[in-house]
């Protein structure tokens, strides 16, 4: 049903990592093998854009995604946004880079990045960090595309569906990279997969994805049993061939155990999961008045965590991962999708002859 | 395979949670329904063990199983005790019950209580909050007992089979009550069900029974999707019939959603799952220096807890829930058991003709 809704072969998305991870290899590569490719588009200007999809599509004539993140408003003190910017001048130092001593014009690309994933004739969007408007929603679909969001509790499913989205992600506690929660943000429930997936499942009629700690055919059946109509998977694609994650950060993952990661906002200034290293630690002692918010925080550290990510210095560097990240493999990603619709009919078989 | 070892007919085993709610009626039943039932008994003295196994195997001869705490050492400077006992005293006021103006004799039962039960001639015994050392491993399999035992991460998993465990519970952060972590207990890393399982399933080679956020058929299929030989229920079973639960409690599991629960060291000194309220929030804004830690907590809070149950004041009792709480049916434990394996037989059918 969600198949031929996105016209896939196999119920498995993968998530739209922004920052470099989901190169138009990856994305082509992901929906050539009957998944969803996603194009990770939150960063991305509307060219870079315009010439990953152009990319994408002389790879594949498949449907493919694009994930953007809903624009924030945000509020900071000159005086807090200057005060971290000198401390992350440490940082800077220590890299060799230039120091900053002025805050980034921070422009919003949102609409422009809208426009041009519509003007590509893609035909699935999907959205982090709120609800799409029902304006947007209306505008999709007019346009015949299908609208993806993501929900971290009931509340949140249940606004996504009143705003008209057609399938909604319900993003666990344990998922990797940005969590998606967009109601009372400061006091998260932080809702294990496990949890979330049949209550969401119960209050909405769309569709449901599943996504949060799900890294292999095991955890696609689990998902299916808990009534999710399809897995949507981060972490475990970040390690496949095509990925274009760092290597520092591919390495971390092949070799991290289950209790290596850590929600922060150290990095961007909204809950993510990944690493811990010496640089969250700093910066979480921060947290509170004197850690900018999202969007800017994320901006103020970029430079930094791109320039160790280059020099393989791990410290430095954000490095998001869900927390089943230790099942992760070398692979490519048809194996991998291949592996998980194999391994997720055994699963079931093996729990029915229990 | 795992039913065969304990000599049940279901998969399934009813959380052995301590403070009232494993009357002797749910175990029995739970136990004749097929599932295995277990005495809560980490607060019991081994006189109130023995009646109640008295009264259990007067309902039935089936198998069921015992709880108890393994023993815990604690610090405590006088100073914290007093302050928080004279802090308490705001509430005793408020209830009407007599104030306490010193810190009661802490004596631990535990080796006592394990003698009764081993007396008792009970042949499953679980343990939460430690692992059990190879010498009470080796005591309990000179008697033919089974020795199960709770981690919440990889790493305890290792160290619960090396001592000789014979079934390991993964606890997933979704659980409700307390957390059985006994390894890196300050930094918590809290791993969701979902992620948890299938690391612990890879990791030792005894069965798996998996915990946290489980409340019905599809959560019993997803758990064995995953590669656990069984599942354990805590709050599904806090709201059938035979329960002891407190009627606020019950309550407030029927009429609760996803977000109302917290992890909190509030009322015990130890981290556990349960409803927000305002004693919670009141206490946890002690924690640090002054909150002692449990079981001292525990004990300062308990008969503040218990009356305010007494009086229906649900602002003054702990409420332990797990986050699928709003899954939650009244109905007879033998119900839940029935359904439990029903439903999750049509969930695995479900997912495999996705």
């Amino acid at each position: 049903m969600i198949c031929s809704m996105l016209n896939i072969k196999y119920p498995i998305l993968q998530a739209g990592m922004a920052g470099g991870p989901t190169t138009p290899e990856l994305v082509a590569e992901v929906s050539e093998a009957g998944a969803l490719g996603t194009l990770g588009a939150g960063y991305m200007t509307p060219q870079q854009i315009e010439v990953a999809l152009r990319e994408i599509h002389q790879l594949t004539q498949s449907p493919i995604a694009v994930n953007l993140f809903l624009p924030q408003t945000y509020e900071c003190h000159e005086k807090t946004s200057l005060a971290m910017q000198q401390h992350l001048n440490t940082y800077r130092v220590k890299l060799g880079i230039s120091e900053i001593h002025d805050i980034p014009n921070m422009s919003d690309l949102f609409e422009e990045q809208l426009a041009t994933v519509i003007e590509a004739g893609v035909k699935i969007v999907s959205f982090t960090f709120d609800a799409p408007t029902k304006r947007i929603v209306e505008k999709l679909h007019a346009s015949e595309i299908i609208v993806i969001a993501t929900a971290t509790s009931v509340k949140e499913a249940v606004q996504l569906e009143s705003n008209g989205v057609d399938l909604i992600v319900a993003q666990g506690a344990e998922a990797g990279g940005h969590r998606g929660t967009f109601l009372n943000v400061e006091n998260e429930s932080m809702i294990g997969t496990m949890a979330l997936v049949p209550q969401v499942v119960d209050a909405v009629s769309c569709p449901v994805v599943a996504a949060g700690g799900i890294m292999d055919g095991r955890g696609m059946a689990a998902a299916l049993a808990l009534g999710a109509s399809a897995v949507q998977l981060g972490t475990a694609f970040l390690t496949v061939k095509e990925s274009g994650a760092n290597n520092i950060h591919k390495e971390a993952i092949l070799t991290s155990t289950d209790t290596d990661t850590k929600i922060t906002k150290a990095f961007s200034g909204k809950s993510a999961r990944g690493f811990k290293n010496k640089m969250m630690v700093d910066l979480e002692s921060r947290i509170g008045d004197d850690l900018p918010p999202y969007p800017l925080q994320h901006v103020l550290t970029s430079d930094i965590r791109k320039e160790a990510a280059k020099q393989g210095n791990k410290e430095m560097m954000s490095m998001w991962a869900g927390q089943a990240s230790g099942l992760a493999q070398v692979r490519s990603a048809r194996n991998l999708v291949e592996n998980l619709v194999g391994q997720c009919d055994e699963a079931l078989q093996r729990a029915t002859l229990r």
